[in-house]
C-alpha cells in the first residue's frame, strides 16, 4: 500500500512540477519569446503521446513502424498545405540554423560561377555567418531603409542588372519585428529566375504562413513558436534535386539522413496548426496592446524611441532605444523586478559591438547601446504589457543618467 | 466543479496514455532497440522537468537563462567525465549522422593533401556515405575477419607504411553487435599521429564509456539508448580548433550555432548516467540470456547461424542467418506473432541489395538475404528472449522452404 502511494506520487511529480512552473512563468513576466518560447501545452501533450504510441523508427520493417512513417508523412502534408507548397519540398531539420547553413552551402555548390547572392544586412546571425562562410566573395549587401525594410523595387533593379543568382531576405526581423515584403521579393526573384531564400523563423507561428511556399527556400524553428527545441523545418526549391543536409540513410527523401525525430516533428506541427488556425485570429488585438505599450513608454520616458516605428512589425516585438543608460543595466534591473527582456538577439550574445541590425538601420553605436528588445507570446496579456511599461518607468530612475557619466 | 473535473482529466491524459503504452510495449516483444529505443522513464521525467524549469535560451541575458547555461555546462562535464575527456571537446548535436557528416567534412578540409583515410567496411551508412561523399578519392577500405573484426595489427602495419591521415572504425556494429578493438586502434593511431574516428552510437549506454575519450573523434545518438530522438553528442579532437558543425551564433564554444536543446541534452545525459552507473552492471547476466537464446535457436532451427559468433559482441544484439526463406518473410511473420525484429539497419532500408556488413564478412548474397537482426533493451527480460526463440521455431513452418522454391 505504501509502495503504491509512493508510485502514484512518482507519476504525479512531472504534473506537479508543470503546475509549479506555470505559476513561475506567470509570476515572472517573460518578454523574450524571440529568443525561445516556453513549450506550448499542445506541443507537450503531442510529444508525450507520440513517445508513447509512435516512437518506433519509421524505417523499420514492421507494422508499428510503418504506421509511424504514415503519420510522419501526414505531418509533412499538413505543414506543406499551410505553407502552400508540395509536401516533397518539406524537410524536417534540427532548427533554422541547420537550414541556413545547408541552403548557403547548396547555393555555393550549384550557382553558376560568378553568380552573386544579394543578402539583407539585418538577417539573423545564422544566415549572415553561413552566407559569409559559404558565399564569401559572391555576396552583395542590400540596403535597408531607416525602418529596416528592403525595397522590392531596388531588388528588382538589381536583378534586372543581371549577375544575381539568389536573394536572401528574412520574413520578420528577430530584433525589431520589422516585416519584409517577402511576397514581392519572391515575385521579383521568380521573374528574373533567381532563387529567393526566406528565413521565416520569426514569422511562422505568429503570422499566417500562407504563400511562403512561393519562396524557393524557407527555414523555421519550432522553439520560436512553442514547439520543442531541436526541431525545425526547411522548404527546398522545386528544382533542388541534389540538395542534401547530410548523407547516410534514405530518410527525408534522401535529403537528411538520420532517424527522424517524429515526436518532435509531431509536436511542432501540432502547435503550428494550432497557431495558424486559432492564434493568428488574435493578431489585431495583439497589435493594439503592443501599440498601447509603445505609447505608454514614450509618455513615461521622454526621448525613448521605437525602432522601425514607420514599418509594419510583428505584433509581439518592440525594439526600444531608451533615453539613457547602457542596455545591459536596463536588462539587469528589469530582471530584478521580474521582467525578462533582452539586449538583442540571443544568438549574437558574446559578440563584440552593438547590434548589426541597428547598425544597418543607421543607428549610431551610442544609440544602439541603449536598445532593448521586448518580445511577447500568445500567453502574454494586455495587463503584462502595461506592467512592463510601468516597470520601465520605475527602473528608469535606477538606471540613472549617472551611468552615462560613469561610462564617460 | 464540472470544469475542474474536466481539467484534472486533461492533465492526467498524458499519464494514462503513458501507462497504456507501457502495457502495449510489454504486450509486443520489441527486439529492434538498435533502430531506436523507447524513451526511458528517467529521460522522460528530466525532459518534462527541464521544459518546466530550465527552458530559457542559455544565451539570454537574465538570471534564469544564466542558470540554464550553468546546467548545460554541468551536463557537458558529466558526459565528459564518463567518456574520459575534457568537457571543451564535447559538442551536443542532433544525432550521430550529423556528427559523422561533420567529422568527414572536417577531415576532408584539414588533412594534408594526399593523406588517405582508412575506413572499416562494416560502418553504419552515416559514416560510409559521409566518407564516400567528403573523402571519395582518399578512402582506403580496411579488411575485417569473417567475424567482422578489424585487426589492430593490420591497421598498425598500414599506419607504419605511411600516408594515412585518419582511421574510422566503429565501437560496436549496429547489425551484428560485433565489438571492435577500439582501444588498441586508438593507441595505434596515436603512435602514428593519425586521427582516430570512432562511431560509438551502439556502444554508448550499453557498455561502459570509459576510455572512449582516447579516440580523437567520437559520435553517439541519444535515442539508441533511451534518450530522446534528435539529440546526440560529438567529441572533437583536441587540436581541432577550426571545427564547426554550423555557422551562426556562438553556442557550443562557437562550434555548433543554434539555440541549444537543453531539455533534450538533459534527458540524454540523465539516461546516460543511469545506464553507466546502474545498467552496465547487469551486462554479464544479459550476455548469458543472449547466449541461451542463441543456443535455443540453433537447437530448434538446425542450420541457423549466429553472425560473428567467434567475436565479442554486444549483450543485446544477435544477427541470425535463418535456415530458409527470405528475411522479409520472417520479419513479417514474427510481427504477426507480436515480435518486432528487423532485417538489418533501419538506415539501410530502401537501399537495394543485401547488407553491406554481411558482404564485408564474406556472406554470400543468398545467405545475407536470410539474415534477421534481433536487438534487446535493458527492459528485455530472460523470458522475452525465450519467447522469441519459441516464436522463431513456430514461424519456421510458416516461412516454408517453398519460399526458396518460389525465389528460384
Amino acid at each position: 500500500m505504501k509502495l503504491r502511494r509512493r508510485r502514484t506520487l512518482e507519476t504525479l511529480r512531472p504534473l506537479l512540477a508543470s503546475a509549479a512552473s506555470m505559476v513561475e512563468i506567470c509570476r515572472v513576466h517573460y518578454f523574450d519569446h524571440n529568443a525561445t518560447a516556453p513549450l506550448a501545452p499542445v506541443a507537450r501533450e503531442v510529444w508525450l503521446r507520440t513517445h508513447d504510441r509512435a516512437w518506433q523508427n519509421p524505417s523499420s520493417p514492421y507494422g508499428a513502424a510503418a504506421r509511424v512513417k504514415v503519420q510522419l508523412d501526414a505531418a509533412r502534408e499538413n505543414l506543406a498545405r499551410l505553407l502552400g507548397c508540395r509536401a516533397a519540398r518539406v524537410v524536417f531539420t534540427s532548427g533554422a540554423t541547420e537550414g541556413a547553413n545547408a541552403v548557403c552551402a547548396h547555393l555555393a555548390r550549384t550557382l553558376p560561377p560568378g553568380a552573386r547572392v544579394a543578402v539583407n544586412p539585418t538577417e539573423h546571425p545564422c544566415v549572415l555567418e553561413a552566407a559569409r562562410f559559404f558565399l564569401g566573395d559572391r555576396l552583395v549587401w542590400l540596403e535597408v531603409t531607416r525602418d529596416g525594410v528592403v525595397s522590392p523595387r531596388a531588388v528588382d533593379n538589381l536583378l534586372a542588372a543581371g549577375g544575381l543568382g539568389a536573394v536572401a531576405v528574412m520574413a520578420a526581423n528577430n530584433e525589431t519585428g520589422v516585416l519584409q515584403p517577402w511576397r514581392e521579393l519572391a515575385q521579383a526573384c521568380r521573374r528574373h529566375r533567381a532563387a529567393f531564400f526566406c528565413d521565416a523563423a520569426q514569422w511562422l507561428g505568429k503570422l499566417p504562413a500562407a504563400g511562403l511556399g512561393a519562396a524557393d527556400w524557407v527555414i523555421g524553428s519550432a522553439h520560436k513558436f512553442g514547439g520543442p527545441k531541436g526541431v525545425g523545418v526547411l522548404v527546398a526549391a522545386e528544382d533542388a534535386e541534389d540538395f542534401h543536409l547530410s548523407r547516410g540513410g534514405e530518410q527525408e527523401h534522401g535529403r537528411r539522413a538520420g532517424t527522424e525525430d517524429f515526436p518532435g516533428v509531431a509536436a511542432m506541427v501540432a502547435e503550428f496548426v494550432e497557431a495558424e488556425t486559432k492564434k493568428v485570429l488574435l493578431e489585431t488585438e495583439r497589435v493594439r496592446w503592443r501599440e498601447e505599450f509603445e505609447r505608454a513608454v514614450r509618455a513615461a520616458l521622454p526621448g525613448a524611441e521605437v525602432v522601425g516605428a514607420g514599418a509594419e512589425r510583428l505584433w509581439n516585438t518592440v525594439s526600444l532605444i531608451l533615453p539613457h543608460g547602457d542596455n545591459t543595466r536596463w536588462v539587469a534591473r528589469l530582471d530584478k523586478h521580474g521582467f525578462q527582456v533582452s539586449t538583442g538577439s540571443a544568438c549574437a550574445t558574446g559578440k563584440d559591438g552593438p547590434s548589426h541590425v541597428l547598425a544597418a538601420m543607421r543607428f549610431s553605436p551610442e544609440r544602439a547601446r541603449r536598445a532593448i528588445r521586448v518580445s511577447a507570446g500568445w500567453e502574454t496579456m494586455e495587463a503584462d504589457w502595461q506592467k512592463l511599461a510601468e516597470a520601465l518607468a520605475a527602473v528608469s530612475t535606477e538606471v540613472a543618467p549617472s551611468d552615462a557619466v560613469v561610462k564617460l
